[in-house]
């Protein structure tokens, strides 16, 4: 899915919202813990329900790892189900990877072609060789960590860096954070490189799009973490929306009873609501 | 397995070898391309014929999820058979995690628990959150990434880092793989945490062995990369090894021929015997 298309789901929707598919097992409706694949009865109903409201969808690979490989099935039946009814939609493999050359390809492999995911989170830590590799594939998105909504972000990405090697630069000083993003930035465009940053530090997102005016920013931390729809449009928006406001357990879990799926509707028609004012 | 267990490994085979399992199907052996598993069957031939010379295993998942849910099936059977016939062995699950809260918990349940890996590596840039619920499980192992021997380390590993908000720091300025491994060391101990430093940067090691005499290293890039055991050993080595050199493709696809196996054993061996001269 390319950048025209995704930015027609949302003027089509008046929405921006990506639903996060984080199903543990832990906290799955009673009733379907019998069924063969309660994981993906569970995100098949929440789909269906939130569908009309969302313009991503978010599995979180980690809660499908976890299950062995029953889960890691339930993952690519999952992504396959969205593809196949809601193929305007977009698909992101929330799988934090982050490997070097041949490794990395492998991963680009698993989610673009073995399956059919329109996009993957990916960690900057080793630089271009981690991110490059997912390039490659046409209408697919590398989704690089920023700056993230948790407490011990502030352990490295924020830390004040410099090239001392780079004589152009001057010795300019700025958050790490700041770094990765206009580095990774000249790996590719707005096409093809998007950014996570939390809603939890909604003034550090003005200060990003000075750097950063056109890539999407995907950004979780909304509902359940602190973040406001509100918020994160004020500082986040641009002239082509520019904004994926995840939120998972505040939609998914809205109930854990048979009317799950329901309450998950609500759940994302009304952070849609919100949506549609700031568009 | 823990420090002590592994330091007697070490001892007992005069090596700190880690052959990486990074089965590519596009170089298996021809031969095995028509059995049902053949990435298993190939493992399997490789770690029979190099455990005398090898202290751990390394599979690196991308090459298995690469493949679909046999891929991944393979990848549990892989783990499975170490455990059982090699249990003195430590499994390095090759995964390069790196997400936060409940996420980061199902990761590590994912290869603690599901499978019984006995260390995963890790990426650092979200912080302790990233860490912190690896290390929950005893006699189980962080590696985390400080220093690769790719050439993009250098866009943010090596960028000179400090933390303006810690007056007790006196604004000191350090690489930030160094101010990772710093920070790093205190979320654990010596007990449950290694580093990942590339062996192409030899230097490098010995000014992190001045800021982390204890802890495990485990190091690529060693072979085909271009760094040499004496060199990684010269400056790496302290007073319980505290090394595990990792070698994959030059042990794994040594021979692409029907005996692939008696030649991963001759470069497993010709490895060991380096390590024994200078332990």
């Amino acid at each position: 899915m390319n950048y025209q298309e995704l930015y027609k789901q949302i003027v089509a929707k008046k929405s921006f919202l990506c639903v996060g598919l984080d199903p543990d097992m832990a906290k799955l409706p009673q009733h379907l813990l019998s069924c063969e694949y309660p994981i993906f009865e569970f995100n098949k109903a929440i789909i269906d329900a939130t569908a009309p409201y969302a313009v991503a969808f978010k599995p979180n690979c980690a809660f499908y790892e976890a299950e062995g490989l029953d889960g890691w099935k339930q993952f690519m039946m999952t992504v396959e189900y969205i593809k196949k009814n809601y193929p305007d939609i977009l698909v992101i493999a929330d799988a934090k990877r982050g490997d070097i050359g041949n490794t990395a390809k492998k991963y680009a492999q698993c989610f673009f072609k073995s399956m059919d995911c329109d996009a993957v989170t990916l960690a900057p830590y080793m630089g271009a060789d981690s991110i490059n590799p997912f390039l490659e594939y046409d209408g697919k998105w590398a989704v690089v960590l920023a700056l993230t909504s948790n407490k011990s972000a502030d352990d490295f990405e924020q830390l004040s860096s410099f090239d001392e090697n780079d004589s152009d630069e001057d010795f300019d000083v700025e958050p790490l954070f700041m770094r990765v993003i206009r580095k990774v930035m000249t790996f590719g465009s707005k096409d093809n490189i998007m950014f996570v940053v939390g809603a939890t530090r909604p003034e550090k997102l003005a200060e990003i799009r000075d750097v950063c005016p056109d890539n999407f920013l995907l950004v979780p931390g909304v509902g359940a973490q602190g973040g406001t729809v509100a918020d994160v449009a004020k500082y986040g928006l641009n002239d082509h929306c520019g904004l994926l406001v995840n939120s998972s357990r505040g939609i998914i879990y809205a109930s854990s009873g048979e009317d799950f799926a329901e309450a998950a509707a609500a759940a994302a028609k009304q952070l849609a609501g919100e949506m549609s004012v700031v568009l």
